[in-house]
């Protein structure tokens, strides 16, 4: 069975000229993948017709399917949509399911004072060489043409719009349309150890892979996920996982693709234990990755955000007379956290994440991280040495695997 | 003068799975764009022979400049440095100071116990056709090709090591290597007005912008910047700029490409003043916000993360016995964190983000939120109609609006 190859075309000035981060192609990518798609080029362009032009021939060439995004917007630097009709021979006709849909959204949902604007009508029109693709909470909508066995699907770059006409519509007429190969992922998450000396100790293991088989290493900040790939049937993926997973077992989280945070609500919810923290040079990073989970209100209750030291004093009763970067004051921020609000266990931070602020003893890097309950806590340095944004991820990151530690020992 | 055109190529089947987000691309993109180099295509390929010789095929014919990030990490996956060599006709040969720099980093920095890795060792390897340029923080080199004209500069992929290359080695030498033309920009930061809107009131300044002047549009959570962009000499681009700041005056934060919580900032130092959150909805975004800025802690204490209701009573003093959905719990949230952090102003957020916990009265989506001091506090209700994760984002962002409109009357 053949591979069916897609190509993901990102059309927007804004992405070229590096002011927005593109996160609508991993996302795309990532489902793509799970239904045995494989995206094999990402292209970017700007907001001009030859280029947009030229994009659309050379991944037409290249894909069965090319996904289209952006350009699409009410404004004047969106010229999209005329391209597309005039590059699959139509013209442009207002749709009246779509034009019925913008006028609502601006009477009931936005509710608009006054009449809507011209530039918000013309939305309302579609090349008539398109099948329609409703778009259920934004005004522009998703347009799927077909030539010479090609799928092109066009979808505004507003990430809730894509992903809505994605999971409404795209994906499951994708399914219908092509016969998709089997593509199975195992992902054994490890945390502790470098991808160097991972691919050392996985050697031997690598070079017995059948040809279809493959292994990729992804690391983030301070974490390695190990995934196997295998195209096509007959394989023992499963097989194949478990002795990878034996071979990881001590640096390993959990033989799923997870978050650490997700996995550490998941334990506490096991256990029945509530968790606080209490953060320094993290600025409130752990409490917003524990809280980016839904349902986290039921294991998180709280954090006492202590960046000036006279929060650490007042409000959790830290001796800060010997400074504010050592054991001491991370004990007693997880002490006094746990005196304030009423959880099983609290982490704490403290520390330089940069740029500024460092001194001999104490180098920009420098970050404690306390771990426990009211009767026991594990105190532990770190040393990074990358930037104020990375540092502070770093130390967010092995802040929750020392906490994972302590739940699982205690 | 003509325009010099870059691309950058992005490696790694991480990016095409959708495992990872290409940020580098955004970060390039910016810096090459303030030295007057436009990047006019973006293209991500697996870690596969083929498509990467063809993407080398390709921009190599379409642009001055290709940069190239990824696919030199240690492990099997990355095969990009010998199909370098090979592209460009030369072999793999060691580089002394490469070498040297490994070792250091391995015995001093990282701290290895025990000899190096043969993977590792490898890394001193570099094509015998490149110049060497040298990543002080990290063991794989980049490498400068050129051939016909065109630059071709392979980095890492890891953006803590592809920044120090570019800062370091890349974009020097492309100024000195290049006649670049001159690229204005002039951004002007707007709030609480959506882009059709906007659009409308400009049609008729846009309509008579000269064809080297452009407009565009760049919405963020609520936010908008609108940004001129002039190319080649001669153009009146402050005039023009002025002329668009007065007609978004009444809509405008400032008059720069600057993040809210940079501003919030700059603004509370200009007054001496200082700030709390107490955050339930937000869950520490605001006060990870605020921290992201270097020095913020002149003017930021700290933040009681109130996230389940037992909290927000003990350590705030809320009267939950109405529920916590509403102005008044905001508004003793504020009280409430001022007695506990010493500031000059709070902000506080209360609301359900979704995807569950909504109700008839109270439906997902609905966030309260409160700014103020110990004697004045202001609130309001949002609805937001997103996911998760973006009511979240439009949470703090309208939190810190409304901030910035209390510091700026009060």
């Amino acid at each position: 069975m053949e591979k069916v190859l897609a190509s993901i075309i990102t059309i927007g000035d804004e992405l070229l000229i590096g002011q927005t981060v593109d996160t609508n192609s991993a996302w795309i990518a990532q489902r793509l993948n799970a239904m045995g798609i494989w995206v094999h080029r990402r292209v970017a362009v700007g907001d001009q017709r030859d280029a947009i032009w030229k994009a659309l021939d050379d991944e037409c060439a290249l894909s069965s399917i090319v996904l289209v995004t952006g350009g699409l917007g009410p404004t004047a630097d969106d010229i999209t949509k005329p391209l597309l009709a005039e590059y699959f021979g139509g013209k442009l006709v207002v749709d009246e399911r779509v034009l019925a849909h913008v006028q609502y959204l601006f009477e009931k949902v936005f509710r608009r004072p006054g009449p809507m604007l011209e530039r918000n009508l013309k939305q309302a029109e579609v090349p008539d060489v398109c099948t329609v693709l409703f778009n259920r909470i934004g005004t522009a909508p998703g347009m799927w043409f077909e030539r010479n066995g090609t799928v092109v699907v066009s979808m505004p770059g507003v990430p809730a719009e894509m992903k809505g006409l994605m999971t409404d519509e795209v994906l499951p007429r994708l399914q219908q349309h092509f016969k998709t190969p089997i593509i199975a992922h195992r992902t054994v998450f490890t945390i502790g150890m470098g991808e160097s000396m991972i691919a050392e100790r996985l050697t031997g293991f690598e070079a017995g892979l059948p040809d279809t088989v493959k292994l990729a290493y992804l690391p983030h900040f301070g974490t390695v996920r190990l995934r196997l790939t295998a195209t096509g049937e007959g394989q023992d993926i499963d097989g194949l996982f478990a002795t990878l997973c034996a071979l990881v077992k001590d640096i390993t989280v959990v033989a799923e693709d997870i978050s650490l945070e997700a996995y550490i609500g998941r334990l506490l919810l096991e256990k029945g234990k509530t968790l606080a923290t209490a953060e320094s040079c993290t600025g409130g990073m752990l409490a917003e990755m524990l809280t980016s989970i839904p349902g986290s209100s039921r294991y998180f209750l709280g954090s006492v955000v202590s960046y000036s030291t006279s929060v650490k004093e007042t409000l959790l009763g830290v001796d800060a007379s010997g400074g504010v970067y050592n054991e001491a004051t991370v004990t007693q921020m997880v002490k006094g956290v746990l005196e304030q609000i009423p959880a099983d266990y609290a982490i704490a931070t403290s520390g330089i994440v940069g740029p500024d602020g460092g001194s001999e003893e104490t180098p920009v890097g420098t970050v404690w991280v306390a771990v426990g309950t009211k009767t026991r806590i594990s105190a532990k340095v770190f040393h990074f040495r990358w930037d104020r944004g990375i540092n502070t991820q770093l130390a967010a990151m092995n802040a929750l695997n020392n906490l994972r530690l302590f739940v699982l020992e205690n």
